[in-house]
């Protein structure tokens, strides 16, 4: 047994020879079902994406408005995102279905930006989305209805600067300074825009599917110099169709542009209530008339299935379906109702009023797949001298998504 | 000896841990010399891509005829699919080389879809080939020739649709309604076009190095509201040129439009034999002429190394050479010639007439990387009033591609 | 005894199955804190990208003369290459940032390219970097100051064509033949532009730290049938603004082109100097001048923090700070000094000449994590009858960049 155990002993340290050196790379891949996570030990690096497909149908109820049946390819990220040594973190985000504009190749870069941990706040700078609405804020893969409310008309959007952040178990606060977009004012040659927005949040409760949430955005756009311009406009609630029912068109001689958000949410177990609303003044000079604008919205959603809509830092998170198609349950469903109103009528300039109720059906199949449904009636819609004045359209949407 | 022996089980019960501890991550990754692929226990995910570089040299035999001597890259491709569960598939595809248009960015997008194969049939839901057409369904990696033949002036390619499939050893079948590609109809507001699409292939001899199979499939397209019009059009089986021999120019009140596409091809170990028919039925109003358009091809290949060419559920497969370049072999070499015609006229629609030759020589160096070489010869073109007319042009095409 | 030797005996035979399977994959994973490499039997493959992000301020001497004060992402590249068994390499690079032009998607190929290394030379495939200039061939992730100087106005860019090279410890050698850039001549129907290019570098010291280099290299540019025309202009050192202060215009009736381009650099521990020069000579027809044109510049560069910059086959390579933020240090500093200079005036073509002093602050945080922090003055602008001419322009810019 002497010799036999000299063997066993030397084949142990073959073996944790072999493990030693299969090891050497420093890097474990792991993935949640939906990305593909791998964690050196200085350093992490995480590969996904997302696709958006819709089809819609629309009932236009006055001859001669053609919004244009169809499908769309909404959105297709690929996303990379990682962490090198302790503080620092990276994001890298493009859109390969954003539509055109003057320079198609840099609208699609979404989030792309480099942050910095070891302090409090953490420090962002880069492209990445103006702390501003709670809508907005949710990824579009989280959002409630296919389409975010008529507040999107004012959504600020991802803009290159650098901001401050952070957060506890019951607030949260964001704060940046901002240039333009990427896609924007390459080539004319005046200075570009820039905006400084900050957010607020209080969440008194904040527990497992018991949340109250409170929120409250600032935001001061100064515009470019080039186009001294800008345009407020939706589509309605669907983004098949290219066609804005309300829309201020180019506003001139803007000299300034504030906007204010209010935002209160509260889920309850399977129930869970959201509304914001933004005012907007826009002050302009050569004796143009400001402008009060504004929007808002308020939604009520169920789980059939018994899901709450889960709540991080500040925003709505990924839903995780009890059960999941593929492993032998039915996913989760949601019903959802939607009431959406934006005014962008003052003074001489005539963008329209418009208001819209929503029915959405969400089937999350597993936690990354999700399809959906909205019924979306235009209850009123008020733009004299438009072609859509009174234009009480019918849509139906229908959308299915994965990401990975 | 019992004490070495105490000790050597606490090394091995130390390796188990260590072992267990490795494996957590639940992800191996593996690659076949192309991708790479991840297998977690729910999930596998791939990233790919593709590359294939082409340089050309035309001689005209008419002066004032150019056609432009250079280089481009023909397809860029990266290339991300995977599971998710037990039963659920999506691939993401981009060309990154995809020459302009109106939407650029939107154009790179192939297949973008999400695949439920719980039910027999599959269903695949968003952008992917319409199935139509033998040489069209096999991947461009793949094809025998550079460029497809003249049929593919009636190619569907892809669209947003949704598909139900399935195959057996010896038959496959594959329908789908679709509306417009990922860059169609984004503006514009009338209702998309849309197709209703359908293939059955049937194989009686289907074995390895041995293949019969016999295809039949039929589409009928409903135009676009918006423009009501449609062309057919086809660059002379190389792409480095913009110019087309072939073109009715735009159809316009075009009602509908009927495909009928007829297969046949045949593997004896290294020779293979291959040919399509397409008849398309034009139908118009207000007046203008029905048209009935057509092509066809007809192929045969041989391996000079012994290899033969693989098929798969209705299609044809990736090349594995019998030896590789780097390995010590010299990889695959075949030869190949096809007769390919095209004719884009019909009453009062001048498309064109076109009788090509082409020559190829193919080696493939490993099962990823490939070397081809084209001679191809317009032997007829009628054509009155074009500039085009009668021009047999002489053209020589080189590709290099690796697949990853 | 003799049970327990059996019974462990047995523990390690599982062990060793254990391990072997979890092997089986053939592929591990490594990452040096940028990107991940994995590396199979006969395969690697490595995803990356970069991120830059720029935002600058200018200060125009003239009234009327705008630059455009903002941000831009810069680069957006995401990264792809890999080897496929022993003497095969390939890249594919992409950048998302790459500002417009007729065929934006198209103008984002970077690198693109098949290589075999099992001759020497290593012969290459594709779209590269032609072989010319010493600031030009170094990565932007590496270059000393955010802009490469003056000299880049003459600079070939990537380009597809088909390339030999080769190299020792203290010389290399590149030469290729090369047709237009990706997005070159796709629509426009005269032959492509051709070049032949190469390049010799001599490093008579090549030690850690200590370093002299010479090299010398020509170019010869036919351009392309259809426009036969070209245009040589250069951004202020600053790509945030569009405003070329030195251009030729499009230069009309152009026979062909002969750069000439002279390199030194030395290292001496932290301190280093570089210099280049590049002689342009335009044949042109139709009784149009012929041009001579130039640029060179000089700098030199000195590390506070003690470390050396890199080199590597004939050109410079990545900082590797001694130490680290985010691992307890201060990471690498430097400071650096340019003089520019360009004259792209030459008989009847006022293309202005040009000086710049470029002061350059940088600082790696870590191996790929970059700030720098330029300051640029005009000291000379002569363009006589260009609303620049005498613009003594101040820039400030400021750049955040990691590479993954």
């Amino acid at each position: 047994t002497d010799v036999s155990a000299r063997d066993l002993e030397q084949r142990i340290r073959i073996l944790e020879e072999k493990l030693e050196t299969s090891k050497k790379g420093g890097v474990t891949a792991s993935t949640n079902g939906r990305s593909l996570t791998f964690n050196g030990d200085d350093f992490s690096f995480q590969v996904g994406g997302r696709l958006q497909l819709d089809a819609a149908a629309y009932d236009a109820e006055q001859d001669g408005n053609e919004f244009g049946n169809g499908t769309r390819v909404r959105r297709l990220f690929l996303d990379v995102r990682g962490s090198v040594y302790e503080h620092w973190n990276y994001r890298f985000q493009y859109d390969f279905a954003r539509p055109g504009g003057s320079d198609t190749s840099a609208r699609g870069i979404r989030d792309a930006w480099i942050q910095y941990t070891g302090f409090s706040p953490a420090i962002t700078v880069g492209q990445f989305k103006e702390p501003f609405g709670l809508e907005h804020l949710a990824s579009s893969l989280h959002t409630t209805f296919i389409e975010r409310g008529l507040t999107n008309a004012f959504t600020p959007d991802r803009r290159i600067g650098i901001g401050l952040s952070d957060n506890g178990q019951h607030w949260t606060y964001a704060v940046g300074a901002f240039g333009e977009t990427a896609e924007g004012d390459v080539a004319s040659e005046g200075n570009e825009g820039w905006d400084i927005t900050g957010r607020v949040t209080y969440t008194p409760v904040n527990g497992d599917g018991k949340v109250v949430h409170l929120g409250l955005a600032g935001r001061q756009h100064t515009p470019e110099d080039s186009t001294n311009s800008l345009r407020f406009r939706e589509r309605p609630e669907s983004n098949v169709t290219d066609v804005r029912l309300i829309d201020t068109s180019t506003l001139n001689d803007v000299e300034d542009i504030q906007f204010l958000g209010l935002e209160a949410a509260a889920v309850f177990g399977p129930l869970s209530l959201q509304g914001e609303r933004v005012d907007t003044q826009v002050s302009r000079d050569s004796g143009a008339d400001d402008l009060d604008l504004s929007a808002w919205y308020a939604y009520a959603s169920l789980f059939l299935t018994g899901e709450s809509r889960p709540y991080k830092n500040g925003v709505f998170d990924r839903i995780k379906p009890k059960s999941t198609v593929g492993k032998g349950g039915i996913g989760a469903w949601e019903v959802a109702l939607r009431y959406s109103e934006a005014d962008l009528t003052d003074g001489s300039v005539i963008g329209g009023e418009e208001e819209n109720l929503t029915l959405g059906v969400n089937w999350y199949a597993t936690q990354n797949i999700r399809f959906a449904a909205n019924y979306i009636k235009v209850l009123e819609l008020d733009r004299p001298g438009s072609q859509y004045d009174d234009e009480k359209l019918d849509s139906v949407v229908l959308r299915a998504q994965i990401d990975f």
